[in-house]
């Protein structure tokens, strides 16, 4: 079937089931909103629209796809031929998706969606809007379930224990942790639902996603038990040990439903935005404690041994993606380059690091033009063969027993235009700003965010995502619940800065069907100076590869800038070089050197 | 009575009144934050403490006084002596001083205060914590104003019309436009509460509180009537005549509450924030629609007649500041110059200005270690000489017709130490960052404030304050809803910039006991580019007065600055010259040439 016909096949569906408007999340039943298992990508399915964020919505006359600023040129050409309209998000003229949901419902109406992919939050917002209209929501259909004969099976990959010495606290002593922070808040039950929870609780990993070793399960914590819901054919003999070491006892995934609705006149607390409508509605008869779950925010302050794996996974990571620039830029000269060649070179230099799992992501490796779509994805049928000349935007990451990385860097593979070299510099600019930052403890990515932005703002240049991002300890590569961005959402109000935290910066500059640039280094949030005014705080840097010297247009940088980034460059070279020998160290030499203004 | 006394009479009352607690607040029964009548100085009389923002909280065994970093040195002087605690707000380990009352107030206790100075937020907040411990709230009880014997009386000042080549719209267009955003909001009635909002609706201008030019009155409209509740005295014929000709009744302001206890069932548009907790209970039996009143919003986005006669009036203001910094320089070496007779000066020199009516606050004239204290005062008693040496700093501003100012200079009165140098450059670079911002439709105070601050945090310095805050329209210096500030609160989320929009910029060095630094001056957003991103914005200075040259350490500039320094200064010469001659535009042009490094 075409995109049309599906489109098609699913209004007759909807008109069956007396649906005005059905909504297609791109969620799936734990609301992870980016990285999902192929049974989940339901919204690709009815678009053509093969993008990691977004959602389809279909009405009798109207079929739109709604993503945001990282994919629209993406978008644009993958929905090229369909009926599907793109819906640019934050643009102006263009309505939330939710809002128009709630529009596109007719008084006395009735929208439709699969509860189960829909958050507890999102449905009783929608809920509260259309009482007003008298409209209501049937969320117990998911008619494009009936519609996909060839969907993909759920998966059902073997799970591995995380040893203690990479998570540097046993699962027991987290599992008392996690209790501690449930009893505080008052609840007689905690349920986790978003995917990485469970995994970072248990010091368990898996790989039901690509990409992200996390696997489909779902926690019951009362003060006396601990109930692990997954398909037990993921669960070998060592997993079995550990959790019944640790207390915790197996029940299938698929027993979830049953035993939420077996509690009752119980403080449940969960978050609704990872508990979707589908158990929310199990969970009646009891009283939700709509929280961000207690496992959230302290996986996201990493302990010591986390930061200690975390810097070694760094230097293994530096080393390859450095060893791949040197690749590049001697290889474009001799043989042809692709983007599905240099990203493949990549994924075996990296491979080469001890305990190396997999890729963080799928890397980014996009020529020129290419590089204006955020996440781009090159392909074996769909890439671009590299010119001598210009930017490859590279953004890749690996997974590692010890961590996770995420590294942007954009090469020059031949000579750059006096263009490209401004753009590369107002870019690092930023970058380098805000890895510069000082701040005060209770300080935001609210705050901060325009430090990366300001010397594009001011040549009237935007890139239309966040500035950063959290990362998970060998878990998704995008965590929360802190992140570097402007926007502001009284709904998930920007949460301050904890020494511990990890954090990217990766400003660019993104120039439709022209150029993309990005600088990425990951950041670590530490404690500086406590004295009268509060306990100051800044980043140290993680990441260790030289930027792109070739492109960098030193007069564009002020003296502080220079400043840093040749003391930037004397760490890589350390840190580096006793990894390094011949070429690749002499290079290494050459691109740390210090520069000068001329 | 002393102050331990009055303390003590208040315990007795709370005894009598079976209370466990007393809450005092600094607002009126407009909820003004700031500048008050003195009838309403009721924190003040229980303290001794004579700024302009704080609480006390007085239980049996406990009497409090919170207040922010702006104060805490003043307060630590004045406190001095009494049984008053001085609660530095936002300290670590400080309550903020609700969560202290809810916490102080036993199970089945009792709270008590005045309601007509508490917001019916509060009330409605401390109300839903206090049932939770089975305590009460007795709102009714003005015990401060029991003991309070020589209590000054409500003022009585007479109201004049601003005409409307100062305001732009008259009042008939601008009931107009209110009652269309009362019915599109969906209200049947709009009820103003907050001072300013009459006063801006009406073109009315009072003199009830100090340096402040508005009345204490009320409006309520329904669609077919405006009912203004105003002490009659202050209402001459013209005033009288200019009301009737816009359709507006007058009715005593004591009505309010009986007029307010008429209306049922109807929707009620009304701020929380400004509505007092008795009215409040007056409209028990109507729908509360509880927004920011939306004149809030229109009188902070200023029309292109009121940005006209701003700037008109900051020409006039900077010829008045520039020719006091002269005279100071001058006179500080022939004569006795005190905080005092240089405030006096400054009065009257901006006594000269075209249709000057009084300051817009009172004037900060604080010496070295005075500077330091925020919102010092000098006074005949209290206050300190200059020596020709360090710096006197000036925060001062004047409400003319056609506009309201508020600049503050540091400014050298003799031979400065390295360090002074240092700070007021890092202060001033901070400053200069800020008015240089360039930034997207939608950005709030939130995210540019790290502009400012960024110099000073690098050094592990901060000022315990915000850095800008909106400015009325011949009206209150200090007014919202926007505002430029780092921290973060979900009960007023930030609020964007709207091109129109006045703003401050001055961060500070505040070292206690040592130096004070401020450099301040006002901004209007104002719209540059609309393009594929968005729509940019920026800020236009609209303050001009040089900044102290001799406290400038350019080697610590950056080049984009000192371009945009000498830019400034360049454009000062141009704005006062024509009103300068002799000895004055000498010093004029000498304070303004160009800046170089050595």
């Amino acid at each position: 079937m075409t995109v049309n016909e599906r489109i098609e096949a699913l209004r007759q569906l909807m008109a069956e089931n007396c649906l005005d408007v059905y909504y297609v999340p791109n969620e799936d039943d734990h609301l992870s909103e980016e990285y999902t298992a192929d049974y989940f990508k339901a919204k690709s399915y009815m678009s053509g629209f093969s993008g990691e964020s977004g959602c389809v919505i279909v009405t009798k006359d109207f079929a739109g796809l709604w993503t945001d600023g990282r994919y629209f040129t993406q978008a644009e050409n993958e929905l090229a031929g369909s009926q599907v309209e793109l819906m640019r998000l934050r643009q102006e003229g263009i309505p939330n998706p939710l809002d128009f949901l709630v529009d596109q419902t007719p008084v006395h109406g009735k929208l439709g969606f699969d509860g189960s992919v829909v958050s507890a939050r999102t449905k009783n917002f929608l809920q509260k809007k259309l009482e007003q209209k008298q409209a209501s929501i049937v969320n117990d259909v998911d008619l494009v379930g009936q519609i996909w004969n060839e969907r993909p099976k759920m998966p059902e990959e073997s799970l591995f224990v995380l040893d203690t010495k990479y998570t540097g606290v046993g699962a027991k002593d987290k599992i008392i942790q996690a209790r501690k922070s449930m009893l505080e808040a008052g609840a007689d039950v905690l349920f986790l639902a978003a995917l990485e929870d469970p995994c970072w609780l248990l010091n368990i990993r898996g790989n039901d996603i690509e990409n992200t070793p996390v696997t489909y399960a779902f926690v019951l914590m009362t003060e006396n038990e601990v109930n692990y819901y997954v398909n037990e054919k993921k669960v070998n003999v060592e997993v079995r040990a550990h959790l019944e070491n640790s207390g915790v006892t197996i029940k299938d995934y698929d027993e979830i439903e049953t035993d939420l609705l077996k509690l009752q006149n119980k403080v449940v607390l969960a978050n609704l935005d990872t508990l979707n409508s589908k158990l929310y509605t199990a969970l009646q008869g009891n009283t939700i404690l709509d929280q961000e779950s207690p496992i959230a925010y302290r996986r996201a302050i990493k302990n010591e041994v986390e930061i200690e794996c975390t810097k070694n996974a760094h230097v293994k990571d530096g080393v390859a993606v450095f060893k791949f620039i040197h690749w590049l830029k001697n290889e474009v000269k001799k043989n042809e380059v692709t983007e599905v060649s240099a990203q493949n070179k990549l994924y075996d230099l990296r491979g080469e690091g001890q305990d190396y799992i997999e890729p963080s992501f799928t890397t980014i490796s996009a020529y020129q033009a290419n590089g204006a779509m955020m996440h781009y994805s090159a392909t074996e049928e769909n890439h671009a063969k590299l010119e001598p000349k210009g930017f490859l935007l590279v953004d890749s990451g690996g997974t590692y027993k010890d961590g996770t990385t995420d590294i942007t860097r954009t090469i020059a593979v031949g000579p750059l235009t006096k263009e490209e070299k401004k753009y590369y510099t107002l870019v690092l600019k930023g970058h380098l700003d805000l890895m510069a930052a000082h701040f005060l403890k209770g300080t935001t990515g609210n705050n901060v965010d325009i430090l990366a932005r300001q010397p594009l703002w001011k040549e009237d240049i935007d890139y239309q995502c966040g500035t950063g991002h959290g990362v998970g300890h060998v878990l998704a590569v995008h965590e929360g619940p802190h992140r570097i961005g402007w926007g502001f959402s009284s709904l998930r109000p920007p949460v301050p800065f904890e020494a511990g935290m990890i954090v990217t910066d990766e400003p660019g500059v993104y120039l439709p069907h022209e150029l993309g640039i990005r600088i990425e280094n990951e950041l670590l949030v530490v404690n500086g100076n406590k004295n009268f005014y509060g306990q100051f705080m800044h980043f140290e840097t993680l990441t260790y590869v030289p930027y792109e010297v070739e492109a960098i247009e030193v007069s564009l940088l002020t003296d502080e800038e220079l400043i840093q980034l040749n003391a930037y460059h004397a760490q890589v070279r350390a840190i580096l070089s006793p990894y390094l020998k011949g070429e690749e160290l002499a290079y290494l030499e050459e691109v740390t050197k210090e520069l000068v203004r001329s």
